[in-house]
């Protein structure tokens, strides 16, 4: 069978999969997470013989990069995915429920039941614990769900496919509902980016170059963030030590994080006390600065000057650009330039000033006085994730499982026709 | 200046303007459409004359067809434009609202603020009525529109663009926040499509054909309905008298909307009395009947035998195929294969029958004892719409003014950072 017909024919399987879960009782999907979670305890010995493979085989290419650390199921990445799965069994289920039924003029009631999406398709890089996170919060919301890995991480990505089959036909659910796709060739992606008559949406994970071309190539709709350039701005007015205390956090906590801070920018009448001081701690912890020339005689010995490039860039590092401004409106007219839509921070003591930017700012996240790292499922209170998305369309900022869900109308009249 | 470029130029000055229309006062939007309606008044001739100009020039080719009605600017039209604006101005503003405000365990305060999509690329037929109607409803929504109208109503479109940017600069809002594609050139939408760093949003009208073009060249979201295949399914139990009368206002009321009925199933043993009478009230209505081997002696003269192509047709007129079902499950299996997740009903007195139909059918409005026809925003009670979403990201359903419109986290911290 060719490739496009084999991913049509697993597409169509997906959407039949999608059809039962969409309407099957609760319990059913909660049992096959915890089925899921007994047998990747179980059956850990082999996954992590199936991932060894992987492992040795990239590491022929690629000795000691980072690339090892993602696509290696440590114990320590095992038990995360198991707790992940008894977590997500715990949470909410939404589906099903009725939202705002109204009674309209003539009598008759309408309301929004919230139901699945469908079949979500994954794209992502090579890290075979996202198969686990990605199918656990996909199926909670009652959607069925293709998942294309990293083809580094193809074995684990199939032994793993394998315990979730299990898992759900144990709890009676189809196995369909979480299908690897089997190879590793280009053509599979192509091909699934072209099949909206069965898949409701696609979710890409990994550089921008490859969300871009999914962006370009699919048909069906797509969630999605490109990168996070993150800003925190510092008013003359903040509190300057719980600033700097706020700063440290953002950038050096996870400084390989879509929501670490990226640029600071500083009141101008602000520079001298705040710079020194958070030049100081940052430095210590590592940091290396990027100034503009009014901020560089500020930031001490880790500083260069800034080139243009460095405004707007998702350095993904220790790395900081600063920038000095002479009001709000420029650290707005900044942001709006040169941020990413993902996180943006303002750091003040006046009520007015924080409105402003909780109302100007176009982010998915807009903090007052606290870090940018909290743009996170977990942490905003929407429990397991499976990315964050900056376009605005159904879900800005981070997608739990109410993000993988929509509503549809119900009508409930009594013989009532369209005057 | 090359298409492209002009395209690119426009885009930008609609994403300027979006940024100052997404925080600025909800009392200036509202006097900015009650601007544009007292202009269409006060310049109803000058707008009917640039409309006489495509009226004839489209007369030349199509002297009496359907497309001639649509483009026709008549007394009537206006009137209705007219208080369209005044309308949509009453309406909610729901831009800036703070929905859910919740306290996480470490005292943050985590909301979502609704707020603009932004820019918002609308491509429609040759229906001048539309430019008003889209426009308003995305000002209102604080979004600014890029408006691709079909290439007969051009000089229609520039006149009332015209009376839009007096309406918006009265009201001290940019008149870019509307802006009419100045070309009929086909290169200016391939050249919009691609400009997702400014445009957030298109929506497409028309027919299927292009429809689909848009969506395979978009790369940013798209909200659409292909077409519309809505069914009715009458169970035994059903009042059958009841079941005449939604059936012919689902079927007649309006035959070209897209939630008109288009194909009735009924269960066998309600058959033979309600088909005879449904067929004598709806084809003295002049409904002409496709009918499957079961239910065709039991539909008059007016019927003949449906063929493999009417399941699924959308046929916008007074056509309607008629299928004898064996169980609801058949019922739902035939909806499930050619439905169009548009609008799809059931008539029954069983409550766990209509509970099961609810949950169970896939459609943007799923409807129990009542007619398809009140698939539409208005009906449901959401004010204007601007059309009728069957993908399921974002919208599902009428896209009013709150589905113009999206969410954003806030998250107010007292000096918070992430542990």
């Amino acid at each position: 069978m060719d490739i496009p017909t084999q991913m049509k024919e697993m597409a169509q399987r997906a959407k039949a999969a999608a059809a039962i879960l969409s309407s099957c009782e609760g319990a059913a999907k909660k049992q096959a997470l915890l089925n899921i979670a007994d047998l990747l305890e179980k059956d850990q010995a082999a996954i992590q013989a199936a991932n060894a493979i992987d492992v040795e085989a990239a590491r022929a290419t690629d000795p000691d990069g980072p690339k090892i650390k993602r696509l290696t199921l440590s114990d320590g990445v095992m038990a995360s995915m198991i707790q992940g799965c008894r977590d997500v069994a715990a949470q909410h289920d939404p589906v099903g429920e009725i939202e705002t039924m109204v009674k309209r003029p003539n009598g008759m009631l309408v309301g929004r039941m919230r139901v699945p999406l469908g079949v979500v398709a994954m794209i992502y890089e090579s890290r075979p614990n996202v198969t686990i996170d990605a199918s656990i919060i996909c199926l909670v919301a009652g959607n069925a769900v293709i998942l294309r890995g990293g083809s580094e991480a193809i074995h684990s990505n199939q032994a793993l496919a394998g315990v979730i089959a299990k898992g759900l036909t144990a709890a009676g659910l189809p196995g369909d509902a979480v299908q690897v796709v089997p190879t590793t060739d280009r053509e599979a992606v192509n091909a699934l980016l072209t099949l909206d008559e069965y898949i409701d949406v696609v979710i890409p994970r990994g550089g921008e170059g490859l969300i871009r071309t999914v962006c370009q190539k699919a048909t069906m709709p797509v969630l999605k963030h490109y990168k996070g350039v993150c800003h925190i701005y510092v008013h003359e007015d903040a509190d300057l030590e719980r600033a700097v205390d706020i700063c440290l956090n953002a950038k050096t906590q996870y400084p390989a994080a879509c929501n670490a801070l990226e640029c600071l920018l500083v009141h101008k009448n602000a520079a001298e006390a705040f710079l020194p001081a958070m030049a100081q701690r940052l430095g210590a912890a590592g940091v290396r600065f990027k100034g503009c020339p009014r901020s560089l005689p500020l930031l001490g010995a880790a500083a260069g000057p800034a080139v243009d490039e460095d405004w707007g860039f998702e350095f993904l590092n220790l790395t900081l650009a600063v920038k000095v401004v002479d009001t709000q409106t420029e650290a707005q007219a900044h942001i709006a330039r040169f941020g990413s839509n993902h996180t943006e921070a303002i750091l003040t003591a006046d009520y007015a000033r924080s409105l402003r930017f909780l109302r100007e700012v176009d982010a998915s996240l807009v903090v007052v006085n606290a870090s940018t790292r909290f743009n996170d499922g977990g942490q905003l209170g929407l429990g397991a994730e499976i990315g964050i998305s900056t376009s605005k369309l159904h879900a800005y900022g981070p997608m739990g499982v109410r993000e993988l869900t929509t509503t549809k109308f119900v009508l409930l009249g009594q013989g009532h026709v369209r005057a």
